[in-house]
């Protein structure tokens, strides 16, 4: 694979002169075009040891507008980081509309350098190759351009390369010198290859480098870069005369969706019985004992490192609120966070749209509650047309992945549908008008979204058959009677963290 | 301090039931009118233990628009916070406009719990009590409202609490049951009341709530919020009558700035003999030397983790990118992160002034720098009128106490000011219009911003002489002549860091 970038091609300092000002001005002009056109880039410099990859880091910042420009290092991962699905790390660094993000390394350093000695196993290797080329197709999907470098040079170089190196700096340096990075050039140059293979996909392709020599390389990356800004923005300005297709065609293998035909046996709802489900007796009580039941049982998955991720959605006025207080209120306010999920800050706007729900994602240990959540890609946004159908529908995927992240190793993710009939809703509506500190709770809105009810109910059904893992099922609990609702929501979550611990 | 507090008042059901309706209804409607007015509001719980501060968090949150609070917890601190000024995570979780914020706890928990055992000496409990009312009177002046609360009950009710508790809940507890917290009720209550003489200040007032019944409790707690919310509207309708005189007024402190007419006595400026700062000869040997330095002292003050925080200020056109380019080729990549400020992000304009650059404070170890910065408030913001006068004139102290906490323990701060004169600024301006990759720096702006040089200038010199400080002097870089702007860059950065290292 690497033959071409074996060659050790060069430039001499009167032959780089001539190109530098000619390339650098074309770099420059892409990188602001690209801006002007909102499009997020993401620029992955990977490579063996010694090729200059902080040379190259410094270059782009030089040569083109630094001041929209975030470069990103990933060797000290903080307990923060330590404490959260892998990824999040990364989507901490994800660059926003408009923005350059110079990954340093990234998500495919590590990887390759524990597989190539021995400290990953190949399945693990192919896996987390796999989860990367599924985070890329993602983010290309929504936008974001890819561009991704090996830099390369020959064993033989790359032995003088790090004698030389060892030499000059002496033994200042921010990690430990790794002599098996010499020893093992064969080792990783194979890991390298095979990360390759998994993850060159049309939309986030490598660019093998020369980089024996500097001039060469410093010509080689800028060029690439330019042209995959330059074509990132004709993309763009294809795509804004042909609008809504555009998802879908830029990643194929997103769009493996059936049509709508099935949606007829999606019939979830319609089974739950909702006159059966009321509860009688002892309310308090059994409230009390539940929340006891949970404290001890967070407690323990605290203590664990166990996290808990909470989704709540349902119709309006089906009591997301009510029952999240009472969950709540049996756990220690310490571990526990509430995050209500309205409109989107820019910032939020500027990044893929799980990017604001990652925020918040639980430490080991801790409980995160999202009183509604990125579900709403496929039911408001769905049902009210503000996103283009084949954004909606590569989200089940998207989403089916970030909750398998979430979920690992142990941790828990449980997700809530309050499903209510739509004459209590009614019902429910009129009495909020009534009530002098519940009159905010409806509006306009939720008159309009009642309407549209049967299109909502679709988009559950769907939504339902697509996104109920194993991992993390939904539970549809039946909210006509509000106190019935309270304590099977505290139940189903005793009995997962129940079985979660035991699994340990 | 806490008679009226001590006196186990209370509400019996029925009366409790009789009044909740109402007083919730308010509560509620005062948040919304607090949130329509875009007011941020802090609301701080402390007590002596066992008084149910929990219980009062879930009841704010269960009375409120829960949508609109965020709980914040403090009691573990992660490795992100530790390894920054001690106020960096409450920073992190200070509310924006129309927000709301409960900190469990907050900045007065540990110093007070400290200081009572014996684990923090008088001055230093002092010294952080007046930092946390600086810090509050700097929101306070920027229309956060703050609502500190103080629960508390007598020394009996206390040790009787303890031991209820400790049966009920067994020995499942997030934090090991501190026995000393009973035996030292007295040395804790004598600590707090230092911590409340020191800051109750009329812009954060501290309640001091008798909270031996939990009907009385919640009744004083909420009727308190209510009038704190209610007066933070009326007070906002009042300036929204009498414009821009507002924080002068709400912040009598913050206004002790002396009258213009010194201005004329700074003339930092002047003084610099632009012509004979040349460099003559040998600039790439003298570049690389300097690099080879600073890239071994800063891997020692990684070593120690000392961080560094280095601003650039200065002229358009003087010459600030290349010299932060020239400085950060000197360090490895991995520890340094380049911010350049341009407009501030909705969610930053939601916050004090300081909130965004709080964000990017490095870790030990690490070094930031801001290619301009939080001295825009008293330039550009100053010049171009886009802040009233009585704001501007408070930053100059919050600055200084930013960077105080930047600056400790033994963290470094450099400040600097490129100067070029007004005939060269022309030269480079004609010349950017003039060469491809730069037109983009010259923009309408810089040559409107050109006419008011004597407006910035003064700023300038006002900034220099109030905000240059033993810890954070400010550097100012004759940058006539490039080369010799960025070797000077590179030595101070050097000499300050050698000194840093030093006083170890």
């Amino acid at each position: 694979m690497f033959e071409s970038a074996s060659l050790g091609r060069s430039y001499s300092t009167k032959e780089y002169d001539a190109l530098k000002e000619d390339l650098r001005g074309r770099l420059f002009a892409a990188q602001r075009e690209a801006r002007e056109h909102d499009v997020p880039a993401l620029v992955i410099i990977e490579g063996v040891d010694g090729v200059g990859k902080d040379a190259v880091v410094n270059l782009l910042s030089a040569w083109m507008d630094a001041k929209n420009i975030r470069n990103h290092t990933f060797w000290l991962e903080t307990d923060e980081e330590k404490k959260r699905p892998e990824a999040w790390r990364y989507w901490r660094a994800l660059p926003g509309k408009g923005e350059m993000a110079v990954f340093f390394g990234g998500w495919y350093s590590e990887p390759i350098r524990k597989f190539c000695c021995g400290g990953l196993d190949e399945n693990d290797f192919n896996r987390r190759m796999q989860r990367w080329a599924r985070l890329e197709r993602a983010l290309a999907a929504s936008g974001t351009l890819i561009v991704k470098f090996w830099l390369h040079i020959g064993k033989k170089a790359h032995k003088e390369r790090l004698e030389q190196r060892l030499k000059h700096k002496g033994h200042r340096s921010f990690t430990p010198y790794d002599k098996k990075s010499e020893e093992n050039y064969d080792a990783l140059v194979s890991a390298a290859a095979k990360a390759i293979t998994i993850t060159d996909r049309a939309y986030a392709p490598w660019t093998l480098i020369d980089a024996f020599d500097a001039n060469f390389r410093n010509v080689a990356v800028t060029r690439a870069l330019t042209a995959a800004l330059s074509s990132a923005v004709a993309a763009r300005e294809t795509l804004a005369q042909e609008a809504p297709v555009m998802t879908s065609q830029a990643c194929p293998e997103g769009s493996s969706m059936p049509e709508r035909d099935d949606a007829a046996a999606f019939n979830a709802l319609d089974a739950v019985d909702l006159s059966s489900a009321r509860e009688h007796s002892e309310y308090k009580k059994k409230l009390a004992a539940l929340q006891e039941d949970i404290y001890a049982l967070t407690y323990k998955a605290w203590k664990h490192g166990i996290s808990s991720t909470l989704v709540f959605e349902g119709w309006d006025a089906a009591g997301k609120g009510g029952a999240i207080r009472r969950l709540t209120a049996g756990m220690d306010a310490r571990i526990v966070r509430v995050i209500p999920i309205s409109a989107p800050t820019d910032e939020e706007l500027a990044h893929h749209y799980l990017w604001r729900f990652w925020r918040h994602v639980p430490m080991a240990g801790f409980v995160t509650v999202y009183d509604r959540s990125w579900y709403g890609r496929v039911l408001v946004e769905r049902v009210e047309g503000l996103t283009p159908s084949a954004d909606w529908k590569r989200a089940y995927a998207e989403i089916n992945d970030f909750e398998a992240q979430l979920r690992e190793p142990h941790n828990i993710v449980v997700k809530y549908w309050l499903h209510i009939s739509q004459e209590e809703q009614l019902r429910r509506f009129r009495e909020r008008e009534n009530t002098p500190w519940k009159q905010y709770k409806i509006t306009e809105e939720d008159w309009r979204n009642r309407e549209k009810f049967p299109a909502y109910m679709e988009a559950a059904e769907e939504m339902f058959a697509r996104t109920s893992t194993e991992e993390a099922p939904w539970h549809i609990v039946p909210a006509e009677d509000k106190k019935y609702a309270r304590l099977d929501v505290l139940r189903i979550y005793r009995d997962t963290l129940k079985k979660a611990l035991k699994r340990i």
